[in-house]
C-alpha cells in the first residue's frame, strides 16, 4: 500500500491534508524512461526555446505568487516577507538562466580550421557543451521554493537543455505540487514536451532516481550524511553519474585584533543576525567566529550576547531539524561554554528553535567543527595569530569564509591567503548568508561543503549539467547552428582566438 | 624488502637493467606532503612563471631527443619514427599549455560589480578558477611519451598550477625516468620549486596516491577494471576526489550504403589502417565498423581482408597486452566469424601481435562490445537502417564514432544524430586514430569511455585541474592579479559582459 504525502503546518505541526502518495520504483522507472524519450526534442528547441520555456515558468509562478508563498509559509513557517523574495529569487534565476542562454558564452564553442600545424596536417575540429541528458533534482528544505522544484538546481539543468525529474521535499509537498503544476503548463505553453519536468516523492523514490539508467547527473543540496550516501550511490552505479551535492559547512568567520578594536558590538550585533537570520537555517550560516582574546574580543562577545537575548525563537522547517538541533546543543553544552540563550516565547513551544551563543578557545575548537543546523554560533577564542593561521590551515572544506579587518590589516592578507584555500567564497567585512545569484557567485568548495569543483549558485551552475563533444570534418548541415561557418550571436574561439559576435 | 623496478626490452623480452626500486608507503606520504609543501610556491609563479617552466620543459625534452626515444623504442617496440612524433607532440603539448597560460580564458575571469539588481543590492563579486592542489598521474603504456611522465596529464595540471606526482607506467620505467629527470632539472632551472614534479613507482604505489591525502585529482589512462578499481579507491575516501580516468572503448564506424557503394576498397584499407596503427594499441582504435550487406559491403570486406594479409605482426608494449589480445582473439573466434588474419613473422616469434579481422551480424554484435587491445576489428553487416540506428542507440558510451558517407546521404545525419549521444567525438569520413592536440579537441566521452564530462586532450584539459573561487568586497591587494580593477592581459567578463584584453 502506498504512504501518502501529507502537508504538515509547521508552526502547529497539524496535518493539513493528503497531497499525494509516495512514488513507487515502477513510477520511478517510468518518469526516467519519460525524461530520456523527450530529451532529444527538448535540446532541439535550441537556446531561444529554451529561454523562452524559462521565462515562461517565471512568469507563471510570478501570476500565482499569493498561492505560492501562502502555501510555503504554512509548510515552512519561514515568513512571508522571506518567502515573497524567495520567489523573486526563484523567478530572477530562471530569467538569469534564459539570459546566459541568449548570451551562449557558456557553449565553450570553438573551432579549428583544418590546417598545418607543427604536429602536421590537422583536420577541421568543431566543439561546443552539449545537454548531459536527464537530471534528478532534490528539493532542499531550508529554501522550499530557491532550492526546490524551480529553484537553481532545476533552473541551470533546464536551461542546459535537459529534462529534469525532482524529488520532492517532504517538509514542503503541498508547495512542491503547486510549484510543479505551474512549472509544467508554463513549459507546455511555451512549446516544451510532456516529460521534460516531473515530480517524484518519497525517500524511496529519490534512491531509486539516483540508480535510474536515464539520469545522467543529480543536483543535491542536504545533509552530511544523506548526501554522502547518495554520492556513494551514484558512484556505486556500473555507469557512475556525477552527484552535485552541497552537503555541509560550518563557515568559518575570522575578526583580526584591529576590527575587533575598531568596531566590536557593530560585528557582534552583526554575526548574531547572520547567524539566526532564517533561524539559523542556512547552508552559510556562520557556525564559527574566530575573535582575539582582550578587550575587543570582549565587547564583540558582550554584544553578541546581547543581541542573541533579544532574538524571538524560530519555528524549525520541520521536526526533524529542531531535534536534530536539540541533540547538537547538547553536545556544545558538554563540550564549549554557553554565553547566550535566547528566551522561549511560551512555556509549551517546546519545539521552536531557540537561538544560542558559546565561546571555546582555539585550542579546544577540535570538538566544535561539525555543523549545528540553527541559530547558534561558536565564539573560539584566539591570542596568537600564527596559531590561529595553522589551525585555520587545517579547516575541513567550506563553502565560505568571512574576515573583519581595518583598512590597514596587515594580518588580513595572511587569513586571505589561508583561508582561500578551504573554501569557494572568501567574503570580506561582511557575513556570508545572502548569497547572490550572478555571473561571479561561487557556492561550493572543497569536501564536505560540496561534492565537486563547480557552483549550485549562480550563471556557471549549468556547467554541471553539460558535457563536451567535437565534430571532425563534419559537414555543415549536421553541426549545431552556433559551430557552423559564418556569423553567429555567440562568443566563439576560432583558431585559438576569442572572437566575440559582430567581430 | 622493496621489488626491484627492471627495464624489459620489448623487443626480446630480456631485462636490461634495474631501475630503481618500488615506492614504499612512506616514499608515497612522503611525495605527497611534499607537493602540498610546495602547491603556494608554484600557484605564485604566476600565469607567466609557469609558462615558463613548461616552455624549459619541453626545451629540455627536445634536447634530450635522441636518448629519450631510443630509450622509449627499445622499452615500447613503437619504433623511432613513431615515437620522434610522440616526443614532438609531448613538447608540443607542453608550449600550448603555455600558450593557453598566456591567453588567460581558463581562468573564466569574471567580475560582478556592487550596484542594485532586481534582487537588492548586491555587493562586488570576483570569481576565477584556482589550482585544485597536488595531483596524481598515471603514465600509460601506449603512449610511453605523450601520455606519460612529462605527457597531456601532467603538462595541464602543471599548467593549472598545480605540483604532479607521478606514478610511472611498469612498461617503460627507464623512459620514465629519463623524461623525469630533464622535467625536474628543466621545471627547477625555470624556477619552480622542488618537489613540483614527483615520481613514484609500482601497483601498490599507485593505490597509495589514490587514497593520499593531498592528492585533489587523479589523471588515469588504462583498462576499464584497473580504472574502476581506483575510481571506486578515490570516491570512497573520506573526501571523495575527482577521477578522470579514460578507460575503454570500441570506437564504433559506420559506413553507409551510399559510401559503400561509392568507395569501398577506400574505406576497407583505411579501416585496417587505423585498427592496426601501432599495433592496435590506441584507446581510439576502430573496434567495430558496421557495413551494409550487399556487394559494396562485401567490396569493403575484400579489401579490409586484403590489407590486413599483408600487414607485419607487431611487438605489443608489454607480455599483459599480448596475453590479453590472446585471450580476446579467442573469445572473438569462438563468437564470430575469422574473416582474415596477418601472418606470423617467424615461427618463434609467439609474443608478436597479429592482425585479425572478423565479421559478425548485426543482431550478434552483442557479443562484441568489449574492447580487444590489440590490431583486430569486427565488420558487423547490417541490412537495415532503422535497426542499425536502434542498436546504435544501445552502445556504452564510447570516446568516439566515425561515419562514412557520400556528399549527399540522407542517412548520414541521421547517423549523427544518433551516434553524438554516445560519444566525445564524431568523425566524418576519416579514421579515429590520431587525436590532434587542439583548442577544440575533446578525448572523452560518457562511461566507461572516461569517468567525467572532460576532455584530457586539447586545451581545456586544465579545467579538470581547477576549482573556483569568488571574493565578496576583497580589497584590491588580496585580488589575484587577473581580478583587479583597470586593464589586465586576460579576457573578462564585466557585470555580464565579456570584455577582451585592450578594449
Amino acid at each position: 500500500m502506498s504512504q501518502e504525502v501529507i502537508s504538515i503546518d509547521a508552526r502547529t505541526g497539524e496535518p493539513t491534508g493528503v497531497v499525494g502518495v509516495e512514488s513507487s520504483s515502477d513510477d520511478v522507472a517510468a518518469a526516467g524512461a519519460a525524461a530520456a524519450s523527450v530529451a532529444a526534442e527538448f535540446e532541439a528547441l535550441q537556446r531561444d526555446g529554451r529561454a523562452r520555456v524559462l521565462r515562461a515558468i517565471a512568469d507563471s509562478l510570478d501570476a500565482d505568487r499569493s498561492t505560492i508563498v501562502e502555501l510555503a509559509d504554512r509548510e515552512s513557517a519561514l515568513g512571508q516577507p522571506r518567502l515573497t523574495g524567495e520567489l523573486n529569487r526563484t523567478a530572477y534565476q530562471l530569467r538569469l538562466f534564459a539570459d546566459v542562454l541568449d548570451e551562449g558564452s557558456y557553449l565553450e564553442a570553438t573551432i579549428d580550421h583544418a590546417g598545418e600545424t607543427p604536429m602536421g596536417p590537422r583536420p577541421d575540429l568543431r566543439r561546443m557543451l552539449v545537454p548531459i541528458g536527464p537530471v534528478a533534482v532534490f528539493g532542499a528544505s531550508n529554501f522550499p521554493l530557491a532550492f526546490s522544484v524551480a529553484g537553481g538546481d532545476t533552473a541551470s539543468a533546464l536551461a542546459a537543455g535537459c529534462p529534469v525529474v525532482i524529488k520532492a521535499h517532504p517538509s514542503h509537498p503541498a508547495t512542491s505540487v503547486r510549484v510543479f503544476d505551474a512549472m509544467r503548463a508554463a513549459a507546455k505553453s511555451a512549446g516544451a514536451p510532456d516529460g521534460v519536468v516531473q515530480l517524484v516523492h518519497g525517500v524511496d523514490a529519490g534512491r531509486a532516481l539516483v540508480t535510474n539508467p536515464a539520469i545522467r547527473a543529480v543536483g543535491f543540496t542536504g545533509s552530511l550524511a544523506g548526501g554522502r550516501a547518495l554520492f556513494d550511490l551514484a558512484a556505486s552505479r556500473p555507469d557512475p553519474i556525477p552527484f552535485y551535492g552541497e552537503l555541509s559547512s560550518v563557515n568559518p568567520l575570522v575578526v583580526t585584533p584591529a576590527a575587533a578594536a575598531e568596531r566590536p558590538e557593530q560585528i557582534g550585533r552583526g554575526l548574531i543576525d547572520s547567524a539566526t537570520l532564517g533561524v539559523g537555517q542556512f547552508c552559510t550560516k556562520p557556525g564559527l567566529a574566530f575573535i582575539p582574546t582582550g578587550a575587543g574580543g570582549d565587547a564583540l562577545r558582550d554584544a553578541a550576547a546581547d543581541q542573541l537575548s533579544g532574538k524571538p525563537p524560530g519555528v524549525p522547517l520541520n521536526t526533524g531539524i529542531s531535534d536534530a538541533y536539540a541533540t547538537g546543543l547538547d553536545r556544545l553544552r558538554k563540550t564549549v561554554t554557553l554565553v547566550a540563550e535566547a528566551q522561549p516565547q511560551a512555556a509549551d513551544s517546546t519545539s521552536d528553535m531557540r537561538g544560542a551563543l558559546f565561546e571555546t578557545s582555539l585550542d579546544d575548537v577540535a570538538g566544535v567543527l561539525e555543523e549545528c543546523f540553527g541559530p547558534t554560533t561558536v565564539l573560539v577564542r584566539y591570542d596568537d595569530e600564527d596559531a590561529l593561521l595553522e589551525r585555520l590551515r587545517k579547516l575541513p572544506g567550506e563553502l565560505t569564509a568571512t574576515i573583519h579587518a581595518s583598512s590597514d590589516d596587515p594580518f588580513a592578507a595572511k587569513l586571505d591567503a589561508t583561508l582561500r584555500n578551504v573554501v569557494g567564497r572568501v567574503i570580506w567585512n561582511g557575513y556570508p548568508t545572502g548569497v547572490a545569484v550572478s555571473w561571479a557567485m561561487q557556492h561550493g568548495g572543497p569536501w564536505p561543503a560540496t561534492t565537486s569543483a563547480h557552483t549550485s549558485v549562480g550563471t556557471t551552475a549549468i556547467r554541471r549539467f553539460l558535457r563536451p563533444i567535437a565534430w571532425q570534418d563534419a559537414p555543415q548541415h549536421v553541426l549545431p547552428a552556433e559551430l557552423r561557418d559564418g556569423p553567429v550571436t555567440v562568443p566563439r574561439r576560432v583558431d585559438g582566438r576569442l572572437v566575440l559576435p559582430g567581430q
